[in-house]
């Protein structure tokens, strides 16, 4: 088997070159690691910008999240050899840098650890990395077991690269005092008040060793030699030769010498990461370097990820599916709502959206991050391009380009967490704001921003788009200022028509009640607009540049069909039966691979001006016509709003690496988070298409969970109760689910049954509408529902 | 024998380990490469900010020029594998990456060329790169020679690593229609407005092959497999897979399969560079790849190389030294003013020292140079931290922080241009100002820069240092506005005192006379005010902080003792005969080393808060108490203006590696051009003290030139003659000397003599004050100048 198996807990791969990439991330309250299956790592943590404390070999440019990381052989990493002293054998774990084709090998990914298993020369070695809750520190345990049924002398070398530091000062020395390399740099600064941003960053990286060591390395070029990492100089020798560096790239390599008896284990541990200072790597170590430290750090980093574990469980007849939205997926959202991707001024609709997801696992963190950003709204009602999160932090990258739809995701991501919590009273809360200073209620806000949304139309009634709208690099639609985006119009429908029905829900006898009105009128209007000037025939055009030049329609050769405006249209009510049908069967079509659905198709192959940014990236990247699953997500969630059921499900589940070994390959990750897209450009190059970006930050999380919760299993909150209309795919006979709400827990038990629509059971009940209500705190409900068996109407 | 050795054109080593990152450079008006003796290479060109065509495995930083590269498996190189079809056996030339020991190894570097050969297997590998004159075009030719006496089956794969090209787009394959290899990429951007500026960029990279190859691979992952680049995969099979890169690295690697009867060699030829689109690389094949086209863009570069031979020959004990002054100084010299270091914004300082030294190879390129620069002098007279020379370029890096001493410069470059061509007609020239547009003459700008350092000082008469002097990055001695240099006021002097010269020059009619004496007298009173307030007992202090903190001075534990202020108040009469006396034996006391005299000493080992980033870098870098050869060479050329011609001497020869072994192999230098910085801390890290930069970007080197013409052997011009004062040291009994001085040419035999005094001879009469006046353009003099053997007064 080449690809993962799991055992219900953790994902295991027993090939270090079958899915060379494949990669388990973990991280805590102040940063994050991914670990390939062969040992690359790419660590990063706030301070409060992210940071590194292992560096690649060169200057690294300092830029946003990068997908599909691309390793070679100097990449950072964390490695073991183990040389076999009488014959000089060698190998390394967990696969680089010396890529010996080893006897067995498992590296297995958990939700709060990783760990290897190598065995080679008649060698066990078990590897273990995991995170404390709050501190940036690795714990890493080494196991060596002697396999082999005789003694056995052996040389074992973690070797922990640190890179190339810094050019203004990085130096790195053995520290007995300390036990363990410590090496130091400078971060280059060239303006006298950068000095004072930058005098008190961790600019120290320490390896601190348990069991001194008899030897070290911290120069790599000695380290390495002539013999290249696959076969370093140094450990060619008996013993390392215990230099330090000086304005040399400095190393962590250490070694013992293990003389162990026939079936002797021997156990190392080690820790890595940054520091500011001597006192703070004492402290560290201090803190975290022994058995029943690690142990404990280990017990509380389980219990801060088993804090994030959502709201839902589910029984399926689809184990792999059950598992990876029992644990994986909810981990997922809990790891954008907790820690906002380790950004300082996350763009505001991820913001909102990652948020919008602790709805389901931590409803306080989304009511405080929903004040927070609107917080900083701006005085004409727009929403900044976004958040601040950290005194000083300043908008960066794509932040400096103004997009036109932030105001969109206050009603969709505040419709989530009032449906999950029935909190209207946070509409009446005093958000102040941050430059001005004035006070104004939430619902207030909401509504000055959805007349923002109103007001920045042009004389058709369709939505400026400036620089950009959700799809970042559509950046010359609109530049000049006349552009305009066809999504926006339809999810400024959707999102005046949510804010209506939240204004409504408040009653008639509120102020809010006009509000309601006016959106509604105002949804009703843009829906007119759209479908004046964007439907196509068969479906809606993605926009109208700045002179005049409708795109995404049936004339385009490339970028024909956009999947976003279609998805919106439905949720905006934009569209019309008929519509649908058509959109539908066009996006089917056109964009349906089996790796999910595309963006849009065909591919850009070559710039075009008046889109812009888009049309420059590669086709198959994430803009240019990829299984963009953020988008892709949208679509399955307005599927679900239609009762699409079968379909919606489908593309749920495309959206999960596997089960097939096939799909695992050409994806190469493990089932273990929805990456941000799938490679698309399936016509054109059907090598490279379906392969995962490997990049675990993506919108798509809060959505693809809401799809199960709410679509899926359809339980979904509605005012003081718990709606009950579930929408399983046609080839399963029934599920369990266990969904807590509003701190009461329901074990519901889908099963079909000759009825002609849902019935909803509760102590031998039916529940008129499928409605539970009268919900108590702490109450434990069992439901029986029953649904219509397939072919038959729902 | 392990350094290299010369065959008085070229120099050349015999292994590839001893001095890994020995390397010569080639360059031309469009680009520069650099390549190492392995192999690796750094290459960037002009579009119009430098730019690159072969790129790290990882998004690298932008920067300003690093000193110090630092080499991993996959830095950016040019590499051809071997394989032996019939044994399987692998070798690369030119050692990286399969580091096979060989046979035979050579690596020489020439002045218009690099080349290596290596023999291994029974095989030659003969490798050739050269550029042609002003496009970005690597020419690469390679011959396989049989040498084993038998027929024999070879595999040669070229393989040229393009690396990762840009996060937006990259992709590459092979195209049959061109002959090679093409790999895309689009600069990424966010911002609209960098799409205009970048949409013309070159973002391709190709490699074109003058005889097709069998195969091909043009992803970087297939070509290496599981193999490692020292093993790739894709050797191991009987043919290259030929495959594209689609969004993954690519890589330009092509297969020969070459059957040679038993003497038989074979020849191929390879272009690689950047093109904006096919017509291009279409374009450039056809002008540059062939056998003929090869020798001719050869033949053309060597024209262009010898265009900037300089103005002196000589013939001394010293055959290495000759070597180097004849051939490869004024080569470097030529580089800096030719090019401009491949910068869009040259520090000031540096364009002005920087063009300086092209009075002696093309004076033209100088004045223009000169007057470009006084077009952006500030109406206030100040001159920005850089000049821009490009349209659209702006001022970056440390050009964004003030400094002050920039105005210096103009009166000391000018000095040289002056007495290399008497051409005073340049001080009467009008400049406009590119801001303001007003006109003024060449004199009255520089008497306005004059004025600007004479009120830029502080109550006690001393100069301001702002965010730094010549030494960039003391930067935070006066960012309050308090803070004064030592060094800049003592060189305020020597400019006001150079330029009261020129002007006296013009005669007591003109109207400089009055601009002479206030010049004579500022600098009487700055002199005056560093004796009183900088005079620090034995040596000059360095400077005063905002907060009135001496330093550079004998109580301070590090940054004792500064070498400029002590070589400047020389130059700028500021010192007495025996205040120079105890600086002297304070120098050589405190600051010499085998290397070197450092900047200063001992180096900071920490954060001086009052001081600045100087103190941040690593104990021997550049600014940390290094033998910057900058400060150096100021400081040997103050030598020979008080005739101590020994130390003098001394300490030039220091500056170029060799001639012993043990220096070659301490510096890891070949001797084709002196760096900016040997790594000093000479007492605290021996272990790296002395290993060059290998940076050839350097002001040194136009005054390093000139002290081998004016100072050694004592040919300056004054006026409308040829001063001859040669400084031999006393180890020599005479020399030779070939000078070109205004288009007249000097040969000249200096030797020792029982004379009192120095005396020259021409055509049998003794010159008075040893200076030749009358110079006809085209002339020949033949000198015979008599020299006091050494022990008696010169």
């Amino acid at each position: 088997m080449l690809g993962p198996t799991h055992d219900g807990d953790r994902y295991e791969l027993t090939s270090p070159t079958a899915m060379p990439r494949a990669a388990g991330f973990l991280w805590n309250q102040k940063m994050m690691i991914q670990v390939t299956c062969r040992g690359y790592a790419t660590a990063q943590f706030m301070q409060p910008e992210p940071a590194k404390y292992a560096y690649a070999p060169n200057l690294e440019a300092k830029t946003f999240m990068q997908p599909e990381q691309n390793y070679y052989a100097h990449h950072p990493g964390r490695f073991f050899y183990i040389k076999d002293e009488e014959t000089g054998e060698l190998f390394s774990a967990p696969y680089e840098p010396v890529r010996a084709p080893v006897d067995r090998y498992n590296f297995s990914v958990g939700k709060s650890d990783l760990s290897w298993t190598i065995e080679h020369l008649g060698v066990r070695v078990e590897l273990n990395l995991s995170l404390p809750v709050s501190d940036v520190v690795e714990l890493w345990s080494l196991r060596v077991a002697n396999l082999s049924g005789r003694p056995r002398k052996l040389s074992v070398y973690p070797y922990f690269p640190i890179g190339y530091m810094s050019w203004m000062n990085q130096s790195g020395e053995y520290r007995a005092d300390l036990g363990g390399v410590v090496a130091s740099c400078v971060t280059p600064y060239q303006k006298v008040a950068d000095y004072f941003k930058q005098k008190d960053f961790k600019d120290k990286t320490y390896f601190l060793c348990e069991e001194a060591p008899v030897a070290w390395e911290v120069r790599q070029m000695a380290f390495e030699g002539e013999g290249g990492l696959h076969h370093p100089s140094a450990l060619q020798d008996e013993q390392l030769g215990n230099s330090d560096a000086r304005y040399e790239t400095p190393t962590a390599v250490v070694q013992y010498r293990l003389a162990l008896a026939e079936t002797e284990t021997h156990d190392y541990r080690f820790i890595f990461g940054p520091a500011f200072d001597d006192a703070e790597i004492r402290a560290v170590r201090e803190k975290y370097l022994g058995a029943d430290a690690f142990a404990a750090a280990r017990a509380d980093y389980a219990r801060y990820i088993a804090g994030g574990r959502g709201c839902l469980r589910i029984e399926t007849p689809d184990k792999e599916l059950d598992n990876f939205v029992n644990h994986w997926l909810p981990r997922q959202v809990f790891y954008h709502g907790d820690v906002n991707r380790l950004s300082t001024d996350p763009q505001t609709r991820n913001y909102l959206q990652d948020n919008m997801g602790m709805s389901f696992i931590k409803p306080s963190v989304m009511r405080s991050a929903f004040l927070h950003a609107l917080s900083q709204q701006e005085a004409s009602g727009a929403m900044p391009d976004g958040i601040l999160l950290a005194e000083g932090a300043e908008l960066k990258y794509i932040n400096q380009v103004p997009h036109t739809d932030h105001c969109v995701w206050l009603p969709v991501a505040l419709k989530v967490y009032l449906d999950e919590t029935n909190d209207y009273g946070i509409l009446d809360v005093v958000v102040a704001g941050r430059e001005d200073g004035i006070a104004l209620t939430v619902a207030e806000r909401v509504s000055s921003a959805m007349d923002w949304l109103l007001q920045t139309r042009d004389h058709r009634g369709l939505s400026y788009i400036a620089q950009g709208d959700w799809c970042d690099p559509m950046n010359m639609v609109g530049y000049k200022g006349r552009g305009v985006s066809g999504w926006l119009t339809v999810a400024t429908a959707y999102a005046l028509n949510l804010w209506a029905e939240m204004c409504e829900q408040r009653g008639d006898a509120t102020p809010l009640a006009a509000d309601a009105n006016r959106f509604r009128a105002g949804a009703k209007a843009v829906n007119l607009a759209a479908n004046e000037h964007l439907w196509d025939g068969d479906w809606y055009a993605r926009g109208i540049t700045d002179d005049d030049v409708r795109f995404g329609i049936s004339r385009d050769v490339e970028g024909r069909i956009w999947l976003n405006p279609q998805a919106w249209a439905i949720l905006g009510g934009t569209a019309s039966e008929e519509q649908r049908a058509s959109m539908l069967a066009q996006v089917e079509e056109q964009l349906a691979t089996p790796y999910g659905v595309a963006m849009f198709a065909p591919p850009y192959s070559a710039m075009r001006d008046d889109v812009g940014r888009v049309t420059q990236k590669h086709p198959g990247s994430a803009e240019n016509g990829a299984v963009y699953n953020h988008a892709a997500v949208f679509y399955i969630y307005s599927l679900y709003t239609i009762g699409e059921s079968d379909r919606a499900y489908q593309l749920l589940r495309q959206m999960i690496p596997g089960p097939s070994e096939a799909d695992y390959l050409q994806r190469g990750q493990l089932p273990v988070f929805i990456p941000n897209y799938y490679r698309g450009a399936y016509h054109q190059y059907p090598r490279t298409a379906g392969r995962s970006s490997q990049l675990f930050n993506t919108g798509t999380v809060s959505w693809a969970y809401r799809c199960f919760i709410e679509g899926l299993c359809g339980l979904r909150g509605d005012g003081d109760a718990l709606l009950v209309r579930p929408q399983l795919p046609k080839e399963w006979e029934g599920i369990k689910v266990t969904r807590e709400f509003r701190s009461a827990t329901f074990t519901v038990s889908i099963q079909r049954a000759d009825v002609e629509e849902i019935q909803v059971w509760s102590e031998g009940k039916r529940l008129p509408d499928g409605r539970v209500t009268g919900i108590a705190a702490g109450g434990i409900y069992a439901l029986v529902v029953l649904i219509p068996r397939s072919g038959s109407a729902t």
